[in-house]
């Protein structure tokens, strides 16, 4: 039985908690977060606190709290023996402050809390700086997912950049899609298959075998007519992924 | 019960005769194509033909080749009172220069032929010039999909760009993250469960409402990092995608 404190009220301590607790081979000792009110809610399943002078024992503390309050916050922990880590895909693991052993424990999925996560296939990506720490972590994470990575500091930082490209910047294109339709009073419903699809086809294909569309092939008459119809900033993007994928394809042909 | 031939041996042709001859409720007449090679799979379930002035009877004919060759292709066409149809999503229904009646018969999806889709959940986004052919167009699409919409040629042009912000844009982003993790040996596989949610977030909010990372929350320091480990057209990607999201919340905040 690994024994666990989770400090943090936001997104990802939220679905951490939950599915930690609801583990046979955890036990959730405590959550800690400044502002008790956003973890009022849990009051009846585990012993909360806004008190860092009165952390319970335990394993391991999982800090889940925003990027910049990782140091500050573990700066506080004096836990010899212990193992603190974080859970943060751009932080290094140095930036844990502790005076204990120092992990990450990083799951790689955007979380909301009005949106329930299948945690199960949700990548773990670990690290600690000895094998013992590690095989903890193993443990924990395997709790709750059956997709465990061991990735680096060095690699954490490159897939966290990488998922902005995935997420957030994909994100964005849709919204500018949404916008598009918004426009011309077309139900943005109507390009929800092909985001699917697109979605879905990199998992048999590489996104460099599953390009398609008018950069790709040159079609310059398409291209110049998508143009005449878009607001500024979106013609600066078209123009600049359209000459990144025509380079890409060019070069390749 | 509905006649059709159907013109073309890409993609699109290729999925979409492959359905229309499981329907019950329409006969495929003969599929048309400039090279008989690429329908020749077809010979033993249907007439084939790379003879354009041996087309047989039908009520509809389909035309499901490279939008350039829309013209060419249909000005051969002597069909009076017949309905000819192109299957574009970037071409105007004057594009069509047959003696017939025109239309526009556009699954909005992306077509590989090496990858089965299910039809029923395609959007078909239908038009005509008169009442009696969109209701023929109608009953047409209805047999293969449950998704049906009208859009008028202006409003197809617009989906038809909002596809490529949401489809080939879309993949170049995931072909940036594949590239990030290939140069560290980080499986990309990785990234996979992150891609699944964030397109099927937008199903439930907004891509306005998803929107979330480093640029909307004006995370300079992270942002800062995030340069330095890429390349430079990827710096220029991320630089104006950050821009332009730091815009939008910037403004609505």
């Amino acid at each position: 039985m690994i024994k666990v404190v989770i400090l943090g009220g936001g997104n990802v301590a939220f679905h951490l908690t939950k599915h930690l607790l609801k583990s046979n081979a955890v036990t959730v000792a405590q959550v800690y977060n400044r502002n008790l009110s956003s973890i009022a809610y849990l009051k009846n399943e585990v012993p909360i606190t806004s008190n860092i002078n009165e952390l319970k024992e335990a394993d391991v503390y999982i800090i889940a709290v925003a990027d910049n309050a990782i140091a500050p916050l573990s700066s506080q922990l004096i836990c010899n023996n212990k193992l603190v880590v974080h859970t943060s895909g751009g932080s290094n693991l140095n930036e844990l402050k502790s005076q204990s052993n120092k992990g990450v424990f990083y799951p790689l999925q955007t979380f909301s809390k009005d949106r329930e996560v299948d945690f199960s296939i949700i990548p773990i990506c670990i690290e600690a700086t000895n094998n013992n720490d590690l095989k903890i972590l193993d443990l924990l994470a395997a709790t709750i997912s059956k997709k465990i990575y061991h990735i680096n500091s060095k690699q954490r930082e490159k897939l966290h950049v990488a998922a902005v490209f995935v997420n957030n910047f994909v994100n964005y294109l849709y919204k500018i899609g949404h916008d598009i339709c918004e426009k011309e009073h077309i139900p943005f419903e109507i390009l929800q298959p092909l985001i699917k699809e697109t979605s879905q086809k990199i998992n048999e294909l590489t996104p460099l075998a599953s390009q398609t569309g008018p950069a790709k092939r040159n079609d310059t008459k398409t291209i110049k007519k998508h143009m005449a119809m878009l607001t500024k900033n979106q013609q600066e993007i078209y123009t600049l992924l359209t000459n990144s994928i025509y380079n890409t394809y060019g070069k390749k042909l």
